[in-house]
């Protein structure tokens, strides 16, 4: 047997920050799940994702395996949020963190403190989404919102090293494989200024992704692309990546990469795009963490038909350093276990299952985010 | 190694009750399939359920495992349908039957000879398809209809522990998240009187499954829902459980539990559901007792994102009580394994497995079937 | 342990031809692979069929296991294609060849030469849309085109084992239940007449299919159906068996067998219709050559629910005879573990094992294509 993983130094291609204060139980919990509400009678502790932070996260904080929960956040608690996540994001052998802060309906810590907290390098990844609701709430017109974003994103393109949609969440990835005209893109941007809120007209969200791509294309940027599970505001079967046959078809010789993140329960779909398709990469982020010691037959699955030149490691992680370290422990575990019981059955090589280790945990990310070098 | 699951008194969540005759080889294999015709160079016994049977069910009524289907049959015959009934039935470890007598094309036990054979408890569980379809029967226009379908499901609701609906099956999951109008939905029963024959006008059961959520909310009953595969009067993809999101969604603040069953092969979607929605649980009911020594794959598969808190145990048994014994024999054999196997690993603790077990042996259902108690 | 599966004779009910010329790294590598574009950053040999080929191939060509590509290249090479192609088809244990020879933009054997290398019987599997193409290409009329199609169909399948069709590819598997009008159809075929090119308008493929069941119940010949993953030419989500329920309804009394092709990673989806419908024969060919060692895992999950009176073997191997060893041998290597593993575990016995491999390798087969005859 080898120790393919354990000493792999990482490239973490999608996670976001950490909460900046400590956590109570109840808080704690409702960033244990994907669940938008809490569950009186559910604790999120009970589930594959809470095993694996009583049984890997606390040793890491300096508890015995399995404590209980109320042992667990007494100790990080004590700790608190700053040592315990410096401590575990430091654990994950991470050397660069793409970071998408983007999204925070709770406080979570920018790039700077990741970096410091981690000990390691963070990258910038602009979420559209956000660009473009921000850019709206400022515009006068469709035009001036088109022609303001288009600003707005070669500055923030400027500084990143990936863009990334969330445009599972806002009608799904059943994208068109063209940009809608100008006078259909004016029309439905003043459809959705005259009710305001959030971004989801679909003709908008498939016109943003676009210029996210020749953006993308302009910059060297890779662009990002949730797929699969996620938090409550989804509809899973909008989120299967198949969707996005036309729009990959249609952007193959765009000279952009699309990653296709998370991908549970749709990861075979997923891989399958990245087989077919020389500018498509996946991961199964956010899975890894939440399926917890399930993570190995995940990532079989996965590599059932992804070409190993295709597959890249992120955590997702979110709010807890606990995901950001789990993604990696578990990724380190499970890919390592499934790679010396394949060895052991003579499927391949010390040196194949080295050279896979390799380009999954950072030459894949090196060549896909080509703005983070060694 | 422990044995977690051997004597874990079990409620089964769904089942229905068994045949009353005693069954020669082609009338016992066209209930050891969801086929409803026969195959005859096909025979059903050449299947993971068929070697489950002899191989399982063999021992419980006295003969080796793994005859053949005709010993068993033969065997099955001297001992009588209801000595056979009863051995299979007790032998499961079931102290509550939740029974849906809404469904015979044969002639089924009732919940007193469910209760009788299995020396335990039987409950109701209301069908709101086969209600509806009686009340249509006698009612003489769509005001009626709906005034006297009400009244009857609340006489049915009083003496139940559930509802059930079977809008997979009528049209497929994509329920809308709200009523029709009083107008519409009279247009819709109009429509279905002029033709008769079953209900599966999409209007009209979309308002009868939020009428069930509404009387269940009244009654504190929890609302059953086909989901996944079943016999070949489905369009598997029109039961996937994904497409419930809007009605879960608008229906989450009902007090109301909605019960996600068998779900195959769409568990992982139906455990993401669970995860995102507390007030969704889910089983694998009726696929575990198909897919046999399989079990245990799909059992690992759907507690990768589920809530340990949302899982519950069902045979969905039907007309065989082979089926109701495997259902509980291989989530006993199946889950104790699987444990096991991570107690082994140090992925969890034997305390955190035995609360497992209990939850998603007893405990859930306790929860979510409030007038099912100890 | 048994030996199970190693020495039964096959018969793959659907391949095609392997390439007439040598082939260099680049040329071998576009077959290696659905993909329809060089990746130059991405070996195709970084996959679980490249490790595949070293692996298996490698020692059949006198090699030793795990070579490197240019090794491997370098010795096929010196060998010439015929000898290397005659040392893997032979290896295969394949007494009969089911050829599809209607896709060959590259040039393929046709079947005598298949039968030559292989030391086999080559039998035809006519594929629908190739022949309507070839028959459109030389019709002045809607009417003429439907007349000589016939009149072509029944000349062909006169020779040939089945049909098939790349419905899939050509606007998916929601195939009607009942072909269209004659005014219908006319239309459509005039629509497509005055824009020519390929067959992709779905009211003349679904005209075709149902073309095909007519004159396949005519000649005793099933009707093949491209089902799952395959080139980039599909949309997944399009060719998700499920979609054919209605189709399948309505041809169970046709007397054709349908037989699902490939299926992954909609195999459960495909298991489901074959447990449904007794018409309906499924295999996971592509997939097992594709996922390598991974084909246990895929092979178990069809066994769920697939009546193992209806699971066929195919390789689906194309260009490369590396494709059509590699199919027959993970079949044997990851089915026969897979019993093995269920015989050790006392699942089944050894003699169920072994009608199970007879049924699979052959029996099914031989039912399925009444033509070909032992």
């Amino acid at each position: 047997m080898t120790d393919l993983t354990g000493e792999a130094a990482l490239i973490d291609q999608h996670c976001h920050g950490v909460v900046t204060t400590d956590l109570d139980r109840l808080a704690f919990e409702a960033l244990l799940t994907e669940a938008t509400r809490a569950t009186p009678d559910r604790s999120r502790f009970d589930s594959m994702l809470g095993l694996a932070v009583r049984r890997w996260c606390a040793p890491v904080l300096g508890l015995p395996a399995h404590v209980g929960p109320d042992e667990y956040l007494e100790r990080r608690a004590a700790l608190g949020w700053w040592e315990a996540s410096a401590r575990l994001l430091r654990a994950a052998g991470v050397t660069d963190w793409l970071v998408d802060a983007g999204f925070a309906p709770v406080a979570l810590t920018g790039l700077p403190e990741v970096a410091d907290l981690a000990g390691g390098t963070a990258h910038e990844i602009v979420r559209l989404e956000t660009v473009a609701e921000r850019v709206a709430g400022l515009a006068g017109s469709a035009e001036e919102f088109a022609a303001d974003l288009e600003t707005e994103l070669h500055r923030a393109a400027a500084g990143a090293v990936g863009l990334k949609s969330v445009a599972a969440y806002r009608g799904g990835l059943d994208l068109p494989a063209r940009p809608p005209s100008a006078a259909a893109l004016s029309a439905a941007v003043g459809r959705w200024f005259a009710v305001g809120g959030r971004l989801t007209d679909p003709l908008v969200v498939g016109w943003l992704v676009h210029l996210g791509v020749r953006v993308g294309a302009e910059f060297g940027l890779p662009l990002q692309l949730h797929t699969g599970f996620g938090d409550d505001d989804l509809r899973l079967h909008h989120a299967d990546p198949s969707l996005l046959t036309d729009f990959l078809a249609a952007t193959r010789d765009s000279g952009v990469t699309v990653v296709l993140l998370h991908c549970w329960p749709f990861h075979r779909q997923a891989a399958y795009l990245a087989h077919v398709f020389g500018h498509v990469v996946v991961d199964v982020g956010l899975a890894v963490p939440h399926v917890g010691a399930r993570s190995g037959a995940v990532l079989a699955e996965l590599l059932e038909l992804a070409p190993f030149g295709a597959v890249c490691f992120s955590s997702d992680g979110y709010g807890l350093p606990e995901l950001h370290y789990l993604g990696a422990w578990l990724w380190r575990r499970e890919l390592g276990r499934l790679l010396d019981a394949w060895i052991a059955d003579d499927v391949l090589t010390c040196a194949d299952a080295e050279r896979l280790v390799a380009a999954v945990a950072r030459d894949n990310a090196l060549r896909t985010y080509s703005r983070v070098s060694e």
